[in-house]
């Protein structure tokens, strides 16, 4: 697709890897891209402000907590998702489908949807793709994905029954979704398995979707069968059409899948571990709690020009970590965002460049996970 | 004193009530001034960035949390506080005395000092008149305080040994400060009772500190009290040096302080209250947890500047304040810092235009405590 609001501009191709431009209502997405995540309309102790700092576009909010609390229709009536927590770019959410899915004995499932309970009061719940392409709508992002089953990786069974079901309900997404201002993006599902996949990446594919998510990954599978599984999907998928790796998003993975064509990234990973004390670099992460760090006057990363690296050092870091200070968590996320987006930013300028390859090769050997 | 780190100039009064400038190493300070609090080398839940965006001058910590931990040395080894905390504008550190004398059981007070156990590993430590000043010149703040003993307000014969032993320690730390570019205030104890506070502001005035302070204040009596204490007080501190009221912010005693002829004010309010919830405003504080405000799509306040009136809507940062985001504490302390500070430039404001009594007048009418 591509309507007056939507449009995927393919800049450079390096191998599989590609940079592109991806036009929404809320401004441009320069492709590959890394988008933090701010599950009840806010990104984890960073201000908008700070976010736009560090260089984010996309901002992925959870569709599933977002209904419970506040309420998709007071977020609609406060004028959408965009105003109500103050980010003027590009927001995705994605269909709660993983996160109810994922509430083991408080949810049932039947073929017309998911029945759960709500984890903040006990009340019962119901999701449908009608109604979980409907809560989008009125939460109003410019990337809304299809209610979808993500079932255990490696049970072949359970894989093919949930697959098959996330087929049937991304029609009933696609009949159900009316704004045009939205891009409804499928979702391709079938766990480890090349013939699922393939099965799944075909038939969402020829749904016609605005742009693609490879689901049911990173949730237990080894990072083979992710790799090889992302590598194989993107050979099925169209190639005009932007490809978006869900809730993947540590550096190494950032890698892999940009070098197997993945266009959009969203991972926790960066502001958890930033409560949790962990600082991310180009080259693996530290432990900012380490007592190593108690007199060291130089930033986490040297060559990073984030607000954090440019005035902390890692032994007032490491002081506000042992004072149970905010501002250890705000510091050490926008350092971590910042690393992130970075990341994206200079994997397409080397694609843009035509040298992606080393680019990767240089990086994962640096990199210490 | 007016070294050449120092100088304070009147520059206009209007009743009892001071505008000046108070300059020091590191800038100017437009008096009267509200200093939020850092009390462990940060402001809690803001950054330096936004510290200075509310309008922020002069920052308070404390010395008996920073000598604790991560400890003075460490600190002066990495280039003092304002370096270290990342503050480029004018820091006052207290002496440690009120927090060594808070900690009932746990301290032991002799005529050379006091003796306490640390909260955080129970280890034992002293300060002296001497150690508390150097320990301050360590931590290099442009103000620092005399170590004084702070008294039970109501308690006379207490209040008069306590007082003793503050005049005896004031020399003792005078003689002991060597650092040219900060300025050493002497504190006036003496609790309720004016013969006792004469005494000590006559005292404290003959030592010629370069600027006073006013100790033993907002610690339990009544606001009757405190308002007669400090307008006694005043009355006999010298016009010519800056006043300092420790530890009083609320709206109403700023106010009241100014009307007194107050020059520097510092509290915990403004951050505290934001993490309970709490907005402050120029007519009372709010509630923000209220069920009220649930689909107010209004700001806190809406004459308010300051980027969290700019952006966030009531129903928002009650939703943050339900959902025990970090972002809460953020956005409120923000607002709660700027309305201080901005009462504080509007006071000056008033004085300098000869109008401060029915600004003052007005202010108190329309505040709901």
């Amino acid at each position: 697709m591509s309507n007056r609001f939507f449009q995927f501009d393919l800049l450079a191709q390096d191998g599989q890897a590609r940079a592109g431009v991806f036009t929404t209502p809320h401004g441009d997405l320069h492709t590959p891209v890394f988008a933090p995540v701010g599950t009840q309309a806010t990104v984890k102790a960073v201000t908008p402000a700070q976010l736009e700092e560090v260089g984010a576009s996309l901002v992925l909010a959870n569709t599933y907590h977002l209904y419970l609390r506040p309420g998709s229709q007071l977020i609609a009536d406060l004028g959408g998702l965009h105003e109500y927590m103050q980010w003027p770019q590009p927001i995705l959410t994605d269909s709660g489908g993983y996160q109810v899915f994922s509430l083991a004995g408080m949810r049932k499932i039947d073929e017309d949807g998911v029945t759960f309970k709500s984890y903040i009061d006990g009340s019962m719940h119901r999701f449908t793709p009608e109604s979980a392409t409907a809560i989008q709508e009125q939460l109003g992002a410019d990337i809304i994905m299809a209610f979808d089953e993500c079932a255990i990786p490696d049970q072949y069974d359970y894989s093919l029954k949930a697959m098959e079901r996330t087929h049937r309900w991304a029609e009933r997404c696609q009949a159900a979704h009316t704004r045009q201002d939205q891009a409804l993006f499928g979702i391709v599902q079938g766990g480890i398995f090349p013939d699922l996949r393939e099965k799944s990446a075909r038939f969402i594919s020829n749904l016609d979707f605005p742009g693609h998510a490879i689901g049911g990954l990173s949730v237990g599978e080894s990072k083979t069968d992710m790799y090889r599984t992302i590598e194989f999907v993107n050979t099925i998928l169209p190639v005009e059409k932007p490809r978006y790796l869900m809730g993947v998003g540590s550096p190494e993975d950032l890698i892999h899948g940009i070098q197997r064509g993945i266009d959009i990234f969203d991972c926790v990973l960066p502001t958890r571990l930033a409560r949790h004390q962990a600082a991310m670099t180009f080259t693996g992460r530290l432990n900012l709690l380490n007592s190593v760090h108690t007199r060291d006057p130089r930033p986490i990363d040297e060559t990073c020009v984030c607000y954090t690296c440019q005035h902390f050092s890692r032994a007032y870091l490491r002081h506000l970590i042992q004072a149970k200070e905010i501002l250890a968590a705000t510091l050490i996320s926008i350092h971590n965002l910042h690393t992130l987006i970075e990341l994206a930013r200079r994997a397409r300028q080397a694609i843009l460049e035509g040298n992606f390859q080393p680019f990767a090769t240089s990086f994962l050997e640096n990199y210490k996970v």
